[in-house]
């Protein structure tokens, strides 16, 4: 692997990490076949590492009243709005591959308005996206409009938290001018890769 | 095909346009295998369809200080400042090919200071995104960087005429919730689509 | 004439211009009684000035739910706002005289809201605004308050087509940084010039 | 005289005002003709209309590093980044007067960057601009560039005093929709009336 | 006292002062304990010194349908959008003061969305701040929503133009750096202070 | 404790708390003297708790090329610059403990360009801003810039991190409307309290 993980901030050798990172790491990549850059690029840091991935996880592994494809629809809308090239190119194969649509990421990426989701989706994505770009405005007619559309109180938090974790990642990413690794810009577009 | 081409202002059918519309329509058809929404989107007003593709050959149909690749890269790029979702798919799809790189356009779209893509190429963009979001605060410091940057004053033209002209390309194509065609997202994406 | 039709991008001598842009401007000379500089200033590019002027007569020159004045509000008011000195000067003078009006010009281009304007022309110009300056979150809305004021389908083509063409103008303009000819400052301004 | 002077908050009538506002506004009238709107509006608040035009003449009526003409070029610029349909017209009037020049009030007004200006006087707007929209990031690098064109810091004062000035009164006039007597819109636009 | 008024413009001696702003600067000393920073600050300009200091005294010292405290709700939630260090600090002292509250003032400096205050006056903030900050779109509807909040057309007056007064006052403070008098800190902030 | 720690998303009773959370809510609140309402907040999502609080201690809680106190700096500047009346309140309070000093927290929260700080805080705080606020265009001149002042990478990377951590924290505490505690108020701010 030739291309460095990130642009700045070396990653460190995989045979000099931690114990429990190295071996999140090796899980990775035989589930995924790589390791996907930003586990390298904040491996930099073990400790920022370790509770990255945990709030990551207690994010977007779980069910509840978002499927999996929507959280990451929130991931990818946030990130093209924050222009987070990282997180638009992983996140996006994600979203192909969770919603088994090759189309939707690049369309939730450039402009979830005009996006072919529901306007159940699209009331989440206008939450999201306002708490993305203008938390302090959000108040009780943000979550009238959320409850409007059959959101309950613990999902109106998924979104708000899934927004505001993103917030940080993209922050990351374009600081250490992280690269997605090239394996995404493929993942979830062939028919049979769904 | 059932998925219209625009949301909004339908497109009259291929039997019922002028000559040479559908002629250049059937041309487009014969050369790509379908033809590109905006063709049918903007063809609801044949005398702006005209002077539209007529300004769209003159600065993109050509030779000169930017190769094709590069003018595309400039739609591409602010295409995704303007959130313009038609644009970006459709000319990602033609800068992945004229580029002959699968990945490019995506970083292009989401943040080109992050592609890898040389100074001077990261130059032009800036020109580019700076006459499409801010036209009113360009002066001569920016044509100096330019300048430096290897570019005549003719390339300097063609760098804003593209970007001016696709200021109005993505307000039309948003207006009209123009939708890409599904051919466009996996075009120049596979090796041997190049 | 010792004042350049814009400090940027000479314009060619007009004996040196191919045939039938030399009689275009020579039309406009003889009814105007001066050529305007937008017509020297894209003479630099004859393939991208036929386009170009093809594209606003398409628009401009032809009747409808639209007035021709208020075709001329519309570029007038998104020229204000995107700071377009000679769209703002050359098409305020055809403003006033359209709408034989010699202050409505000077309102609409500094603040469009505050204009003598019926309701109507108030929800036309909001919709061109949003068309100019964020048409990325252009959306049903927007129409239906269009129709709540009477306005067409095709009547809202034609105001977010003008804006958008305008869009395209007003950074040419402002990258070329064309002048306003003396010309235009008077006229319509006096009680028989209108 | 049937228009008000504002759309909002009624001007009271002359013989009903205090002595001194009514003398004010006789001598204005003796001197131009007509009593402009801002007198009429402010009127509705004796108080502060004696603060507003102590303030607006210490700033305005008075000689020294800058001309009297440069003093409204102030007013004209900072005005048109705020909209302020009184104060462009008004001001761009008494500019047009001082400065001898009938197109220089609406080129400064629209974007003043393209105006025919000198280098010396886009610093000062270029200051004045920068105090009018974001005065809390001005620093000493903006009063070198002052200094660097020859402005005292008397002068560096004078300029961000006008322009915040004008930051009030363009609220003012805007929050009032105060209207431009009609006088305005020609005065200093013919030969004789410089 | 070792510490300047503000870092920029020398303030002058007290005892070269006129003999009026003498005389106030020595009756605000009585009365506080201190000379707020502000007086010695503008009065590097006398005639400027007197109008303001009137104007600020027309609309902040006097009673209506807006408490005292209320007053300086407006002024320090405007102040804090325009990033005035100066106004927040001190003018969040007099909040402290008048509001018999010590928490109020740094909530409403910093989001006064989220503040413990009432409806009636959030609406009022509301209006405060969009004169403050985008003055060229107010309109019929938000002196609506006032009026619904039981607002007069005289408090909405004293809204408004005390958000434009204090956009001036902003403006002057960061122009001249201006610094809060270690005095303001802590005032009204402990139980007996009030 | 009769107000609520947010006014969104109910605290969770302290004892039904998972043991480690309670654990950790007692021995804050034996050093401090009361629970932060963040605390709580954050306990409605156990794991989302452990996260956040592991990210925040491995980014605030070490030494370092920054001290604590600059650490709670970046905090109190970035908090300030999205709004967040919690953090600005809370780590102002921190701030002014750190720095032993009663005054720079409102400083720095206010206009950080304003506070009394050094060049190289100032150099420090405009790349906090600059990840804070447009993260997307972070580039080598802005590393070139710390380094100027004696930063090292792994300090570039402290200070960005830091703000990208915020940039959530500030997300999550102002969707959840999270209130101050009254004891944040006056921490730090009387001499014996430093």
């Amino acid at each position: 692997m030739s291309k460095p993980a990130a642009k700045r901030f070396p990653a460190p050798a995989i045979d000099q990490l931690p114990d429990d990172i190295r071996t999140r790491l090796l899980a990775v990549q035989e589930k995924s076949g790589f390791v996907p850059n930003v586990f390298l690029g904040l491996a930099y840091r073990p400790d920022e590492f370790r509770a990255f991935f945990a709030y990551h996880d207690a994010l977007m592994e779980k069910d509840g009243g978002l499927t999996k494809a929507e959280r990451e629809m929130i991931v990818v809308a946030t990130s093209g709005a924050n222009q987070c090239q990282y997180c638009v190119v992983a996140h996006g194969a994600i979203l192909r591959i969770r919603a088994r649509d090759p189309h939707l990421a690049d369309q939730v990426a450039i402009n979830y308005r005009k996006a072919d989701i529901t306007p159940r989706q699209k009331a989440m994505l206008d939450f999201a996206l306002k708490v993305s770009l203008s938390a302090q405005t959000v108040g009780e007619v943000d979550y009238a409009e959320l409850r409007a559309h059959g959101f309950s109180e613990d999902d109106a938090w998924d979104i708000g938290a899934i927004a505001a974790f993103f917030a940080l990642s993209n922050r990351l990413a374009n600081m250490a001018s992280m690269r997605p690794n090239d394996e995404f810009y493929l993942m979830g577009r062939l028919p049979k890769s769904g």
